[in-house]
């Protein structure tokens, strides 16, 4: 086989007089050195405890029986990720026990695994042998050859061969031979069996495996890892399934890079298609607020930075890019890796070099040439509790993409205020599905009434068709950011092809004198043949305080909204006809109000109501939605905002600004063109002129009370008045 | 007048030089000294913070019109915090800014104060003057005279006389004989107006004043505040309102008694009764966990440690006790005050003189005699995330009482698992009837329903009525404390006069073998006249995981639960008849699992549902609950447990322990014991025995499955076998 090079340069410089270095371990002995940063040790140290108390109990290798979060299932997850941190704890210390933990652990497993056939928990598709789904079994795969590496020169030769034919190699050919349909797609699950192949290729010494890891079962690149990093990334290294399984498979992605840096430096991988990979490790941090992703498409909200995936890339990345912001990661992280990568991450903390990671406002293109829109994020910050919208107009992303085209979020104070519902599932929770999606992930949280965009007719977009969906993709059209106006335009003109429905969408943050905060504006306009109806939700998170309108209350029976496409699961607590100036309605989140603002057109009507309808198995979490609705028309224009504004201290008893402090927004439509104008109570007067024409060079006018504005481009910002201060 | 004397030893000392120490100010200069510690550095700056911004916004003593959460209410609050913290400023530092900034503020107050009639804002009772309600202007005066103190001696005669006469003796005036009747209430606002004028008289050299402010205005003793210390405290320092309202009452109690101290040390005021005010102080803190109060009866949930109210009653605590665990407290709380007292703490806490604050279990008898029930308390630990039970076996505490009586709340892992609804108020929030207690209050948050104790007929205890709740209270027939079982027994017979019910409780804390954490075991019996119903409502927190029976569910339509009595706010979601021993329900919350178990008996029916039926203005927070009802009979005993059990890292992607590690619960009636066994799924069986009596010294027996069980008093916990390891 190739021999593993080491791939850290510092690192390597201090273990010059250690034995050979494996793959990507520290120098052996590094445990105990007194100087040791704080990080790496407390790291080492949580290894160990883990290690231990797995060696105190016994090897388990259980025969396969339970799905998901079941027992067999838990089981072999701990064993590979005991092989994986005993395997650089043997390296670190030279402790034999640990050798002999991941030695036995394995011959174990060369005894049951030819005894395997397909799991008998598996669901209908791509079962696997040790797990339910071949994408446990390839996850297995990646972590326990990454474990075999360290160990297996110093194993006698009889063991050596019963694990390389008996474990591995059939594992490997489980993965790509029999799973072939699996390993060459262009999906995460083929990069974590590609990582999986090809890393036991290294291992091994089997450049076959390495060919068809990197290039497809069939050797023509069409499929394959290196094929995967051109297709599945955008070319600002965005991840097509968004940031949940962007997440996911960035660890795959990583440690094969870092195996193949290794093995064959000659590749420059980390240079491949300029430099993709590291992009993608940006892009994936970009793509959190306080440290959660983004829980768009199919999600699980308890997904942090605080996971295995990111602590890989992170150090990986550092080594790779020297980026000092990486290092603020960690440190936010307060985790790393007991590898060189790791122990690199620590020293560099130590030495003081940490910066912090630059979050910022942002365009990621979708699809791999970025013609496939993009998910636009802005701003108003980086500290803690920032503001940030995040308008996700970005492709279908495959299979688990939602019906959400021009959909949005908003973060404020640590919380996210408008909301996106993320996956219906639990994962790993056997009482619930076997810790698989739920049914209401297909009924609800994939349908477009669960987000916060435009429904038509009470179908979701591409009437729910995912082969429809995968066909088109918004168009971002514009996107900017100063001090005073971030914005963003995007249009989509067949979520609905047989109404003929074109949507545009302006999402923008702005500054209004004399307020505590910007506000989010949100202009969206339709148009469609026929008699349509029009649904706008806003899923917000919080307590109604105040409401601007009267509602007729259904308080003594709640009766659902619909029967299909979502709106099957929403209860309906009441129905409003809002007139005047009164179109509002105040939430209070945390210690912070935020008011919901629309302008009252002729025949809106405001829907309020709550998730959990027809919900059998309490699948659902209970949320609250605000559903503007139009109904009868062919087109439809929406101007809505939200501001955060003032606080409620309870502790103090302090409660400042509870209610809105803009007196009016009205819609002024002049040409082509939308104009939105906000009063503040102390007569502040901004205008938010909307062209949707997407040349910046163009300009455009349009009066607005007899004044009359002038601008360029998309999106502009003109202030009226500035108020009494 | 009498000279305010230096509370503070300490301070005093390394103050010799400095000028006269009018109250409790610390030494002028120690604002700047290097050496000051840097909690309280951190207090000044933070006081200096807010003081400067108020003194660059100009004074502003606005015509009082709004009620609470309004601009003029807030404003004066405003007013009187920055008035106190600038007098302790103008002592520190000698810095004449804060003293012209108190003048002048109060020179605007003597305009005021004399053109001022009933508040516009008022409500039926008890209007204020410069606030919608009298406790307000109390609230005010408190602070206002302790500012007043600092700076009176360095003003003009004009200015002095002015003060003295328009606001001052006004003030005192209003709150003593225009307010008479709440003056002289045994309740938390008679000890604000008491401390109010009791120190305006100190200030003023008025003895009348203080005369009134002690004896009641009649002058014998039967009001005023030393006859509150008396009644309005438990022999172990329990208010009878409750902890939200000790919270609140805690500041007068020890201002005032401070002030005593100080002025007429030959009262000995901390000694009276056996030290009660020390006691108070103490008993407060231990109704908290996670340093939140307990929110029963009506309670603002907001309310921690962290409130000014603590912030005080520990600095005075700690400078009459010395009592290191308080510095405890004012490091978790991280704050202190600008005072001598303040000073003494962070002094003290920079010489590591503080240690953790003790909460254990305990019993905090209620009643003047200690003879109307009591809040007993089991903790398993007291470090962050134990597990408490909270038996709220109290009286029923006045107006801001609850028909609550036997209920419970428990706490693990940081959380409220079995929840107290506390108030349906938005404190200070306009929109929500200018903040004051909402409808549901009286409607919801009141009713028995609402809590987690038994309902017959589904009427509140004393059918509601407060006048019928005041003359009876819970008997604590026992409570015990060892390493394995922690119990509380508790009677009423007249919470249903009509129907003669009679009502025992036993709440435990049990270790059971092989389980990771001590369950919750409650055993409930009723006996009355009739064919009665029994309601047994759990209002739990979390999202259903797994139920082990099939509910009829209302998942297309949402009827509600009942026409009164707080039904009218339920939403059934579905209803079931629980056999054989899958009646269970799991739940999650944060990561950790809980199962609520209970005996089915024979006509046992389950009703799932949640709050928020019948609340046109969105008042009521929407929460879960499960009632056990058995109805058509004149008796009922239910037995149930709660059991916390493995985890959920959604992070890491482990699943622990997801299902209940019980095997089953039973029940046995043995003569007149009620006997609880538990059965682990690994074998463990442990016996609660419940002998309903109250001698300690007392024999019972009882034979379960052919064992013969005996015991000796109340409660027995006793291993039938160990199981398997």
């Amino acid at each position: 086989m190739k021999r593993a090079l080491p791939l850290i340069l510092a690192a390597a410089a201090s273990a010059a007089a250690a034995p050979a270095i494996a793959q990507d371990t520290a120098p052996s002995g590094a445990v105990q050195a007194p100087d040791v940063p704080p990080l790496f040790a407390a790291e080492t140290a949580r290894a160990r405890e883990f290690v231990d108390e797995m060696i105190a109990a016994g090897i388990t290798v259980p025969v396969p029986a339970d799905p998901g979060g079941g027992y067999t299932h838990e089981q072999h997850k701990r064993n590979f990720r005991a092989m994986f941190l005993a395997s650089h704890l043997y390296n670190l210390s030279d402790d034999q026990r640990y050798f002999v933990f991941v030695r036995d652990m394995l011959l174990e497993y060369a005894d049951l695994y030819p005894t395997l056939e397909d799991h008998p928990a598996r669901s209908n598709q791509n079962p696997g042998r040790l797990f339910w789904q071949v994408l446990n079994d390839a996850m297995w795969l990646v972590h326990a050859i990454q474990a075999y590496e360290v160990i297996r020169d110093d194993l006698d030769s009889e063991s050596r061969d019963r694990i390389d034919n008996d474990v591995f190699r059939r594992a490997a050919h489980f993965l790509s031979v029999e799973s072939e349909a699996t390993f060459n797609r262009i999906h995460n699950h083929a990069t974590w069996a590609t990582a999986a192949v090809g890393m036991t290729g290294y291992v091994l010494g089997d450049d076959e495996l390495v060919r068809r890891a990197l290039y497809g079962t069939q050797g023509d690149g069409e499929s394959g890892f290196l094929r995967q990093t051109e297709l599945l990334f955008s070319p600002d290294g965005y991840y097509t399934e968004g940031p949940y399984y962007q997440r996911f498979a960035l660890l795959p992605f990583m440690v094969f890079a870092g195996a193949i840096e290794r093995n064959e430096p000659e590749r420059a991988i980390f240079e491949h298609r300029d430099g993709i990979l590291r992009k993608a490790l940006l892009a994936t941090i970009q793509l959190t607020y306080g440290g959660y992703f983004f829980p768009f498409n199919d999600a699980i909200r308890d997904k942090s930075l605080n996971t295995a995936e990111l602590y890989q890339g992170v150090a990986i990345g550092y080594s790779v890019t020297r980026d000092p912001s990486l290092l603020g990661i960690a440190q936010f992280q307060n985790r790393t890796m007991i590898t060189p990568a790791g122990l690199q991450v620590a020293e560099a903390i130590e030495q003081g070099l940490a910066e912090e990671f630059p979050f910022r406002s942002m365009v990621l293109r979708d699809g791999p040439n970025g013609q496939q829109g993009a998910v636009a994020i802005m701003r108003n910050g980086s500290e803690p509790g920032h503001m940030a919208l995040v308008a996700k107009n970005a492709s279908q992303g495959m299979g688990h993409g939602h019906f959400d085209k021009l959909s949005w979020q908003l973060y404020d104070n640590g919380h996210e205020i408008v909301r996106d519902y993320g996956a219906a599932r639990f994962l790993n929770i056997e009482a619930k599905e076997g810790g698989r999606y739920l049914p209401e992930n297909e009924s609800w949280a994939k349908q477009t009434v669960a987000h916060n965009t435009l429904v038509v007719n009470q179908q979701s977009h591409f009437y729910g068709d995912r082969d429809l969906a995968d066909q088109s993709a918004p168009t971002q059209q514009c996107f900017g950011v100063d001090d005073e106006l971030q914005f963003s335009v995007a249009s989509i003109d067949d979520a609905y092809p047989r109404e003929s429905v074109t949507m545009e969408r302006m999402l923008a943050m702005v500054e209004i004198d004399g307020l505590s905060a910007p506000i989010a504006l949100d202009v969206l306009r339709a148009q469609g043949d026929g008699a349509l109806q029009f649904d706008l939700p806003l899923h917000y998170a919080g307590h109604i305080m105040r409401l601007g309108f009267d509602v007729d209350r259904n308080t003594a029976g709640r009766p659902i909204l619909g029967d299909a496409n979502g709106y099957q699961h929403i209860w309906v607590d009441g129905r409003a006809r809002p007139d005047g100036e009164q179109s509002l309605m105040t939430w209070l989140l945390d210690g912070r109000f935020y008011t919901y603002r629309f302008v009252q057109s002729g025949e809106l009507e405001v829907i309020l109501g709550e998730t959990g309808a027809n919900d059998p198995s309490f699948n659902l979490r209970r949320e609250p939605i605000a559903i503007q609705r139009v109904s009868g028309t062919d087109r439809a224009t929406f101007v809505s905002l939200v501001e955060p504004h003032g606080l409620y201290d309870g502790a103090t008893e302090q409660t400042i600004d509870s209610d809105s402090q803009i007196a009016s927004l009205h819609h002024i439509r002049s040409g082509t063109t939308d104009i939105a104008v906000i009063e503040t109570i102390t007569g502040a007067q901004v205008a938010v002129a909307v062209s949707w024409d997407s040349n910046a060079e163009a300009e455009h006018s349009a009066t607005v009370n007899g004044q009359e504005l002038r601008w360029q481009g998309c999106v502009a910002r003109i202030s009226l008045s500035r108020g009494e201060s």
